[in-house]
């Protein structure tokens, strides 16, 4: 072509997406919520389903020099499932693509699929697909998961108010320092192949980055207290882009306390350590998989009670107020989503 | 890994997918139909929703040097929604996940996306779900298509029955005829940058791999006729392929006519040109998107009589049998998978 093309990175990710699917309207009787959330939900004959994908690739999401094959079949279950948790609903069927480079032998698929197979056990999900293909260019894994809830029980992006209490699961950026230091070492190795990695100490964040879970014990806590959240998405690519999107469905600004944000003291450490900060990391770091949800401000004590492991990180504001971090000592800062890095599966 | 590792290309894929797959079991009760078929079936509150993917991997599935973009996001679309008309439903959403290589600018993204929008008009679908990722490796893009139909409609690959009529739709070893065609015109322009492809004369062909269609319009003529197929299975990895996978589900053997094969004029032509043979195209040759299906004999004068464009190419015979292909002369040729060459999506 000889006109000027548009580079990807000056456009960014979420305007990219919002670029290319600007024009689409979804027209079919069955489709309840078609672009913009965790998950699709459609309706036959008065059920309603959700579905939902995801896509890994070998330099951009995992690095197998780091990553055993078993953790990442198990991954990317989660990854998939994780977004029809998101939308407060159960997954019941996963479907796993995988195009294999050829350097990979049977023992490597097995050890792959031993891992989607533990995922499928350790959160009741059928293996319904699977589809083998080579790949010339490395390892690429796809999935799709399926579930469903009553249709009262589905919980939208879009469905958060003005003085809503903003909570969120576990903690943030464990996965990111987790990386960073599976990096680290990486490089280290690689220099010098006599040495041994030095990952004592931080099993924790090293499990989160390799093998997290989703957040299937949140979902059943938040049924068991009859709470159905007014908002909810997976916080995959950092809090800050997990806020904005919400912000952006639900027409609302936001209000979140830097003291509040629930970090693990591993991850402090290792960002000490590596002259990082646990905060940059908890705001734009990826694979948490944590959920970031709302509910009414009027449940704020049945949620302090009740709600165990959840933490209130601020609240939602009117639209137009923008999405903003406040720190102690009261200054105001307006969260920006990442550029074009990684991905942009929210 | 110190112990001696099993190559790939030695087992082949089907003995791969069956390796890692033979020990799971459906366990929930919502799941109607696991592995094994074209696409997953499952069943909340009474309304059976199917939903396949698809992946498709740069320099495996295409080569982006003579694949236009918006084709590719087309064909993207196709590949996924014609396993959901292989179960006799109807496709009604779609969702894309994309791998997008350094050099894509958006005006590339813009091709790619218009092509599955052009799609999604043709076929009636909405799109519901899009995610963006970078690619260090090549474009990869996934496809999942959700769709339903009544219990009583839906096929599966298992319902083939001894005598049963092996029907099939449209022409085969087209799309793989078109490949090649492609494949010398760029080996021709690589040793000689001056020199024009030389495409005249096979305009069929080259759309049959490019731009494929679903076959939609089967599933509405069956429909129009009251004809539920007793087994059914989208080609997209050739004649021989497709029909060992459903004389396996269906416990059946096959014979198949090869003087009943459908082979459009300019595949004969183009093969003849490059001595090549058609049949073996025909066998081998992948992304045909042709539907290969079963019904009872007794039928057989109204399949003739009703079903335009339709060919019966054989029947099903008793379990153990085998499957093979009866030449003129009457000698018969046991049909073989390939190997581990392209894809296993079947």
């Amino acid at each position: 072509m000889a006109k000027k093309l548009t580079d990807i990175a000056g456009l960014g990710a979420v305007k990219l997406l919002d670029h290319i699917t600007k024009a689409i309207e979804a027209k079919q009787p069955s489709t309840v919520k078609g672009l913009g959330d965790d998950a699709a939900v459609t309706d036959y004959n008065g059920a309603q389903t959700v579905t939902a994908t995801a896509l890994l690739l070998e330099g951009v999401h995992f690095d197998l020099t780091y990553t055993p094959l078993k953790h990442l079949g198990y991954k990317t279950v989660i990854s998939a499932i994780n977004k029809i948790y998101a939308m407060n609903a159960k997954p019941a069927q996963v479907m796993i693509t995988a195009g294999l480079s050829q350097r990979f032998a049977v023992e490597h698929v097995e050890e792959l699929f031993g891992g989607v197979a533990t995922a499928c056990t350790r959160y009741g999900l059928d293996l319904v697909d699977v589809a083998l293909s080579t790949s010339l260019t490395g390892l690429t894994l796809g999935a799709t998961a399926t579930g469903a809830a009553p249709a009262a029980h589905l919980v939208y992006r879009s469905g958060g108010k003005p003085t809503d209490l903003l909570c969120l699961t576990g903690n943030l950026g464990a996965a990111y320092m987790g990386l960073q230091l599976l990096k680290r070492e990486k490089t280290v190795f690689e220099g010098n192949s006599s040495a041994q990695p030095q990952l004592e100490g931080y099993s924790y964040i090293l499990e989160r980055h390799l093998k997290p879970e989703a957040q299937k014990d949140v979902i059943d806590l938040l049924a068991a207290h009859h709470l159905v959240p007014t908002a909810m998405i997976s916080v995959s690519e950092g809090l800050a882009a997990g806020t904005l999107h919400l912000c952006k469905q639900s027409n609302c600004g936001a209000r979140i306390y830097l003291e509040r944000l629930p970090i693990a003291s591993e991850t402090f450490r290792m960002a000490g350590e590596m002259n990082l900060d646990a905060v940059v990391a908890a705001l734009h770091g990826g694979d948490d998989f944590e959920l970031l949800f709302t509910l009414p401000v009027t449940l704020h004590d049945v949620v302090r009670r009740e709600l165990q492991g959840i933490d209130v990180i601020g609240h939602l504001t009117g639209a137009g107020e923008g999405a903003h971090l406040i720190t102690p000592d009261n200054q105001t800062i307006a969260l920006k989503a990442q550029g074009w890095t990684t991905s942009n599966e929210q």
